[in-house]
């Protein structure tokens, strides 16, 4: 596992407030999986919340409403590749952490599991909404733990080391934007 | 008004999935306003929905329980400062059309107006559901109509003019990221 420093909860919106694309791990009764979500935003300061969508037709889908759980990481443009690997491929076909190159480490506070060589990562327990569950693939969760690659983040501030650990944003067919560079208003 | 183009409502998605930060405006009564909001996503295809975050204190959030409709407009890098202005500053006090630099055009479907200047606009309507309305602050909208300046956003693909014409992702404190350079995985 790359290390990882806590971070303050209050400030954990700031690890999904610029739109990155995030993969969406899960766990339950022996199982595990992972997605790519590119449909993710922060939905409070603090308590920190997030909503993200999780298709019906997803293995992610099964273990998120079994467990009540998932873990949203932030990977970085060398994970591209894996990125869009879990994106695309069905976790009811393929064991992910086998044949992708996803590698698991244990979170602390919810089942579901980290991914490792990410930038950041937000321990989350669902905040039940059946309805907007059901009708709109829409999940909310609460953060109770966050995570970040010291080297990329820190004192409330990304400051991604090198071209390779900048945050990634889905388009579609296969291509990504890298994270630019950081300006002043 | 810059030039622009629809979108067909299935690629709608393509202009919020990377993620980008948005300007949200409405208008109801005689009354129009315009903010800020980092915290939105798609939320399906077709038909395109997307979800944004507005709070209560907002006068924006008046208008659009009230009229049921609201325009995400993606402004430019160019329109980094007018984004922070009318995130920062409150409708109730001023009137932003007039203080901070921010134009309107009439939108096709809704009241709302378009923000000129900017790279593309999704005209909704709001879909309701006041419970998670009124505990999250958290609003659902179809898109009934999308635009892009043809010189960033074309069949379907992002291809940004130029550095002054990239769209943006608010960090905090008045830092922005510029949405990057694109590359296949």
């Amino acid at each position: 596992m790359n290390t990882r420093v806590a971070v303050p909860l209050p400030k954990a919106y700031l690890l999904l407030n610029h739109g990155p694309t995030v993969l969406v791990s899960s766990a339950h009764g022996g199982r595990r999986n992972v997605m790519a979500a590119a449909w993710n935003m922060a939905l409070d300061f603090d308590p920190p919340k997030v909503a993200v969508v999780i298709d019906k037709a997803t293995l992610t889908r099964e273990l998120v409403e079994a467990s009540g759980e998932f873990v949203l990481s932030v990977p970085a443009r060398q994970q591209a590749a894996l990125t869009l690997a879990v994106g695309t491929r069905s976790g009811r076909e393929i064991d992910k952490f086998l044949t992708v190159g996803a590698d698991a480490t244990p979170a602390s506070m919810v089942g579901a599991p980290l991914i490792e060589g990410c930038l950041a990562w937000l321990e989350c327990r669902v905040i039940p909404e059946p309805h907007i569950q059901q009708t709109y693939d829409l999940f909310l969760g609460q953060v109770v733990a966050a995570w970040a690659d010291p080297a990329a983040f820190s004192n409330g501030r990304w400051h991604f080391p090198d071209r390779q650990r900048h945050s990634i944003h889905y388009q579609a067919g296969g291509s990504f934007f890298a994270t630019g560079e950081t300006f002043e208003a």
